[in-house]
């Protein structure tokens, strides 16, 4: 492994070997989207630069807008102090990260006050 | 169960009964931290306004900044599209979120281009 890498050995991955990512816009900050990353998706990432996330559902690598086109360029990549959430600085391209043609995921905002 | 929370029932939680949560600073933008909470947890901050996670170390309801002062104001809440990680919008109270001290957990810069 490149030695610049070694960062990946330290990472805490849960027992299925992932860890959370989450996607924000390198720009304006939004918060676009979280997803999984393993090991592998990480490297993809680093060596494409653009974002591979690991799929849950299909249990496969996921090259985020390969059939959209919304692809997601990494800026720059943040680790949180217990090494065990990834925070990926992106460029959207076509700046819609979700699949329902939104934005960000995060678009439904909860009523959080009684009343 | 208030009508108003009926949001809370539809959030998928994982097997066990967590979901992830991004605290996000409601003013800038920048990533403060992300924990996991359970339905105790959330309804505990909606009723104080001030944010609770589940801490899966010691198993516990864990009132964040209770020791430290350092405590999050709830501003606004989302979820995402499937409804499976939640966003906090929050005032974080002297402007440290992290337990080192920083002011967000997402103070490592990892490498991420060869050469």
């Amino acid at each position: 492994m490149n030695q610049d890498y070694l960062w990946i050995e330290a990472l805490k991955f849960n027992d299925q070997g992932l860890i959370p990512a989450i996607a924000q816009d390198a720009e304006d900050g939004t918060v676009l989207m979280m997803a999984w990353m393993n090991k592998e998706s990480i490297q993809k990432t680093l060596e494409t630069q653009e974002v591979h996330y690991w799929s849950r559902s299909r249990s496969e690598l996921w090259h985020k807008g390969a059939t959209s086109g919304h692809i997601q360029k990494l800026k720059s990549l943040y680790y949180d102090c217990d090494a065990d959430t990834l925070l990926l600085k992106i460029e959207q391209i076509g700046n819609i990260a979700c699949h329902t043609g939104a934005r960000s995921c995060f678009f439904t905002e909860a009523k959080i006050s009684y009343q």
